[in-house]
């Protein structure tokens, strides 16, 4: 065979890995936005039967035997068939070392965990939880073996979710963090200027809300006719090509910032999807690099944009049109501060930008030392509350608001949660680099106005795909290594002078 | 092998491809309904990947040594096993009696004809598709030849669709309905009585539409929890398991009549599919036998329940509370008359249950003479406008409203229309066969209560599945075979009396 005939093959092979996957996606999103509930059982085996043969296939013995003649003849590639055929190979590699017993075994211990889990969360009883998480602990350590790793089997784990980083890397990054970002609580605890929210309670209508979100999606460059916006318990974006990259949101009557900051989150996600170069649709290529630089884009647009003070001077009167007489008397600078109250607080997912990172460090520090061997899982529920008093100075009344609240380790993720917070650094590097390179772009913010934004955001990040690794993407991009400077001045600046801190 | 080995073997394997098959059938359903425009490319492929790894794993060369196996052993199997291995070794036999190379000239033969037949109809010029419909005569020549026939090749692909039935006795029966349909139709033409249709026109509020149709669907005993409606630009019905069963509908504001029939046609479809017995589940056997079989539950729920006097005695008072004001001086009469209208017309999608079957006859002959070899491609447009003019009087203006107005032949459906009108013939036998069983059967239906009449065709014809044939099942359940009798009794009873003929 020569190297074009073996290229194509494979490349054959891999679409219909990709198809079968992408069709998954779409039962999956189905399941989530409108499938009825007597739907389930039978969905869940449409699933095992994809997932199954898009594996069979990607880890076909023929694939090994392409890659193993192709490995020689990389030089006849053209750059982009080499850059496709690198990650083909490393994925092969990674996904072919893990036997398929374990896989097995650990398919079936996971949705064991996770049944386990959602009762010990609902009894918020952590010794219904334990024996299962100690199974996930033992596995999780049995795949690091299987991967192979230098310094810390956590290594291992973090390069699934973010290739290129490691654990002596987030060490340095989280101390700086944990440092600053407390310091920076402890004095906007004590700061006179405390925001007025008294104007928040009033119900907003939720079609208006709806619509507000699909204004603004439209604005930032949110492609409808590539994509939809549904509505999901859990809002999350999925893409089945680069031409339908699908959002969804959550609407509360109550709540006014709630619908508007989870489209805007989900629709960041959905630029990236949106933003990858058409040549490498269907092609491992078309995908982010590591969670956390997906995260960077999500973050991007939700917190440094849409926080921002130029953001609320053009969509006050948006939504003053919207919600007629409700927003009257309300300042762009009041939706500013109200959007940017900090509030230490026990649930991840309900803290602002300013205390989140610490709920990351707190799950990274317990990780790290249960994958390592320094932590046993009996001592779990001590050691997060303890964190939970150093870094966050509050109490946890009962494990289901504390080390239960999170659905990751029940599937076995260890290694996810850092990819939170490394999003919130890339995002603040990535601005820094962008306002370089725009230096009026707070003027087009304020007029609504994101062709500059998202230009740049399409050239240096989502066209590049998984050419590159995060870490190289960012240090490319902003000249500097993934770092906590940039977001920790950003935090800084923005509340010393929100909150009035001398 | 023992032989439960090898049964449970089959069955997996089997499992596998139904589980691709829906998997495929929720990308279509997402086309249809949810899909943004920009991603019917990729969809395509995704779609072609599924049915090719469906169509491999169900061809296999494993799963004909396994039949052969089960062949000389079936009497170690239960009742239920062995009926459904008959009808996976028939499928398989029928399937891999298609040579590889003929699927894939066909399908490209299928998509080239599809698109060559929009255009010819746009441009109402049947030279444009000529070449692509003499091309799809000769593959379904060929295919008729793959799977043998004794008779006729049209009988070899009447099989496809409905399976039991010959050209023969397709032949007697079509002779009958044309012969009493179009004395019938005469008279009606010249009744005194015809329907006041005055009152239809006014607006008809959709969402109020919508609310009224799934109104009737809850009460026919469609489980919502099972299944959902949506819209779609053409109404169709389609599952992904008996717990998952999906239909559409279509509204238009000018039509009262549109959105609620076209429901209850697709509610007629979706109860059969929710009816199948669920230790089926993901088998061939929970599947209809044929669709003339599946066609007669929309129909006699759609025509023999949905357009009868006493359905309109309980639903008149429904429509009157959620169209306030506008059918107050409407009575059950008016709206039966008027859903009845008889109105010989050029399209067959929009004919009554009067002329419905004149349509049929003459694609059948049409189509019986082009397999056979007595009519040429080049002559069927003139072939159709003679035959348009002796069935139903009609003058065809153009080939748009003529020989292209169906989707059917460029697909190389040849063989499919017949179980339309089949599916009339055989809801009306059925219902004969309801109404000795439940004598009180119209006082349910007067009152809104569907119980007896779901649960009869839920035990005679839902659970069988594919354990018999609609020539069968239709014998064992009325005591007469297949037959146009009842069919025009009903309709010679009801417009008898509807448009005072003497």
């Amino acid at each position: 065979m020569t190297t074009g005939e073996a290229f194509n093959k494979l490349k054959a092979i891999m679409e219909d890995t990709h198809n079968l996957r992408a069709a998954a996606a779409v039962l999956q999103w189905d399941m989530e936005v409108c499938m009825p509930p007597k739907g389930a059982e039978a969905r869940g085996r449409h699933l095992a039967t994809l997932s199954a043969c898009a594996h069979e296939r990607f880890t076909d013995a023929a694939v090994g035997k392409l890659i193993d003649q192709l490995h020689g003849q990389a030089d006849a590639l053209t750059e982009d068939e080499r850059a496709l055929f690198n990650e083909i190979a490393y994925q092969y590699e990674r996904a072919t070392c893990i036997p398929e017993a374990f896989v097995r075994r650990h398919a079936k211990a996971q949705s064991a965990a996770y049944h386990a889990w959602l009762e010990a969360r609902k009894q918020s009883d952590f010794s219904l939880f334990k024996p299962h998480l100690e199974c996930m602990v033992n596995l999780a350590r049995e795949k690091a073996d299987y991967w192979g790793y230098e310094a810390s089997p956590y290594d291992a784990l973090l390069e699934e979710y973010e290739r290129g980083m490691t654990v002596a890397q987030l060490r340095v990054i989280f101390d700086s963090l944990a440092t600053r970002q407390r310091t920076l609580i402890a004095r906007i605890m004590n700061a006179p200027n405390q925001p007025d929210l008294s104007w928040l309670e009033q119900p907003w209508n939720k079609d208006q809300q709806l619509q507000f979100t699909e204004h603004v999606l439209r604005d930032i460059g949110y492609d409808f006719a590539a994509g939809r916006q549904d509505q999901a318990a859990h809002p999350f974006t999925t893409s089945f090509s680069i031409q339908d990259v699908r959002v969804t949101t959550r609407v509360d009557e109550r709540m006014f910032f709630s619908a508007l900051y989870s489209s805007i989150h989900e629709g960041g996600h959905a630029l990236y999807e949106q933003g990858y170069s058409q040549t490498d649709e269907g092609t491992l290529l078309a995908d982010a690099p590591s969670l956390g630089m997906h995260e960077s884009q999500s973050r991007l647009w939700e917190n440094l944009i849409g926080r921002s003070l130029p953001f609320w001077r053009h969509y006050l009167p948006v939504a003053r049109g919207l919600f007629p007489g409700q927003l009257d008397t309300v300042t762009p600078e009041q939706v500013y501060a109200a959007t940017n109250r900090v509030t230490p607080s026990l649930i991840r997912v309900e803290s602002d930008e300013c205390t989140y990172n610490l709920h990351i460090i707190l799950r990274f520090e317990l990780e790290t030392a249960l994958i390592e061997g320094a932590l046993d899982v009996a001592d779990v529920p001590a050691a997060w509350n303890e964190k939970m008093a150093t870094l966050l100075d509050i109490e946890v009344p009962d494990d289901a608001h504390g080390c239960l609240q999170d659905i990751h380790w029940s599937h076995g993720a260890f290694g996810y949660f850092p990819t939170y917070a490394l999003g919130n650094l890339y995002a603040a590097q990535l601005f820094d680099a962008m306002t370089a390179a725009i230096p009026d772009m707070q003027e087009h913010v304020a007029c609504g106005t994101f062709d500059t934004v998202r230009g740049w955001l399409r050239d240096n990040i989502h066209c590049v795909g998984r050419r590159k690794t995060a870490p190289d993407i960012i240090t490319d991009v902003t000249g500097a290594a993934p770092q906590p400077d940039a977001y920790l001045n950003y935090l800084e600046t923005k509340y010393t002078s929100l909150y009035g801190l001398s």
